[in-house]
């Protein structure tokens, strides 16, 4: 296992601090813990926290900031962070309006969130909590009851925080993030596995001339194992598979996000990104904007996922709103 | 092999394609080329051109755009633009106010650019150049006489680009250029190799056990192969040839850059970045800013660079001005 790290034991702390040592205008650190809170808490407003095991950066820690997170606990490599970690997050962050929690449909996030969400509430602290579940390759999964939360989270955590910032109520932050997780699909595919630090060889083998389509952040298994097809079949592929699952027709309006796994190159990404912009131009579908790069990696993992959010005039106005975060 | 893309004879073009059919409000591919230019190429100002061999995604494509490039023009994978190309670029984008040419150290780079700022000066266009050569790692190398320009060219680009913005002359820009490589100085390693698409395999092979400090971008030789060592070494060592190259005193003022060759996780670069913010700190170092990403790539090598660039106040305010760019 060749990786930059000292030891596999402290990779997110590490992480986190590394991550609050460059960023100090926009996150800091809780002491003793792996959470990071916006530096800037002065106004009232709804506080929105999120997080889940670590290892898909720069989600959750590089979308705390204005307008987006108020709060990210990072739990340990594809590990959920524990219901105290997350309490103390939620009371970090809480300024009396309530606190909004994003959870990606995992058992073990959906758990902890769920328990840290009691505990919260018995001191006294209103909290409510939305589940994303854009994937639409499988059902259930590995890990997953329903269908798992990939890189359309990111979606969910900026356009509920620009309502937040905007000083809505925490039903109203709420409702329009239940809003953007119906209309938010996804699905990836990989090339290649990715090593855990702490386990220090790969999760499983891919050969060397097969891809797998669907495959989950976390390396679990997705529809399809396959030989390696070109890239303008893969985002055919992916394309189909979220029109089956939410049809979009002529001058319907989305947000497209292009989202690298962690070792795909930028190159790549575009080349997928091009067939995506085609398939979409073809069926006379508007694009309001593109996002590609690395939103929600799985470590060193060599792949991509497709995001198509629906919009209406509000969710796009919001999704165009400043944020001052690391990874925005 | 695996890669997502079509053909290798198509990666660059249609990586183009895609960056311009994502981005119409930023960017525009010129008809029949590999260049993008600003979408806004309005007021009249001096105008800032890049490019280079393609794999080093998000340079320089990703750069273009208010505040930075103006063109950035993309040769094949590892291999120069041609003059014609270049002398495309520069047409496009002049206003009558002049053209910065922001080239890298390499010797085709060099000749290229050269060529074609004689060519556009034949046809009355007024342009200089400035040659970026951050790279401390080595003195000479394969296709360089002297250093070579690797992820320090960023700031070039930022810094060049925002004084431009605000309206200075061709001298000024050209100035302000030197001035910023004078104080730019990198240094990077890599843990292994890429494959360049049109050749199908690693251009060298790392052992398993192995890394490189100080290999160039295109995987050219470094300082020392060497059993991998721990990441707070590894940013101990790029830290201390910076040190060595352009020495740093208490209250000192630095922007730092933590850059991602390609298949690198954001948790490796943080964990490097960490170890670079500690030292810095301990030397009583001030730093401005930290930016920790994917800059100037090698396809999917793994490994990092780090940068640093010595700030005065003209500097750091230019520096965080805004622009619109992919990348930035």
């Amino acid at each position: 296992m060749k990786k930059l790290i000292n030891h596999p034991d402290y990779v997110v702390q590490e992480m986190i601090e590394g991550m609050a040592l460059a960023h100090p205008q926009i996150i800091r650190k809780l002491n003793d813990t792996n959470i990071l809170v916006r530096t800037d808490l002065n106004n009232a407003k709804v506080a929105l926290v999120s997080g889940g095991g670590s290892g898909h950066e720069p989600a959750h820690g590089g979308f705390v900031g204005t307008g987006m997170l108020d709060a990210a606990v990072a739990g340990e490599v594809f590990t959920s962070p524990t219901p105290d970690q997350i309490l103390e997050a939620i009371k970090a962050v809480d300024r009396g309006k309530g606190v909004l929690l994003i959870i990606k449909n995992y058992s073990g996030d959906v758990m902890n969130f769920e328990m840290a969400m009691e505990l919260a509430e018995a001191e006294g602290i209103l909290v409510e909590k939305v589940v994303v579940d854009d994937d639409v390759a499988v059902k259930n999964s590995t890990y997953t009851v329903g269908r798992r939360g990939i890189a359309g989270t990111i979606f969910v955590h900026k356009i509920a925080g620009a309502l937040a910032e905007q000083g809505a109520s925490l039903d109203e932050v709420k409702q329009i993030a239940d809003r953007v997780i119906l209309q938010t699909k996804s699905m990836g595919m990989a090339l290649s596995s990715c090593i855990i630090p702490a386990v220090g060889k790969p999760g499983f083998e891919l050969p060397e001339d097969e891809m797998e389509m669907g495959m989950g952040i976390h390396g679990e298994p997705g529809i399809e194992r396959k030989k390696v097809v070109s890239a303008d079949e893969v985002a055919s592929v992916l394309v189909s598979h979220l029109q089956k699952e939410m049809p979009l027709a002529a001058n319907d309006r989305v947000a497209v996000m292009v989202n690298g796994l962690g070792a795909t190159p930028m190159m790549e990404l575009y080349i997928v990104s091009r067939k995506v912009s085609q398939l979409l131009q073809e069926s006379k579908i508007q694009v309001h904007r593109t996002f590609v790069g690395e939103y929600m990696t799985s470590l060193e993992m060599a792949g991509c996922s497709v995001t198509f959010l629906k919009l209406d005039n509000v969710l796009a106005e919001l999704l165009d709103q400043p944020a001052q975060t690391i990874a925005w």
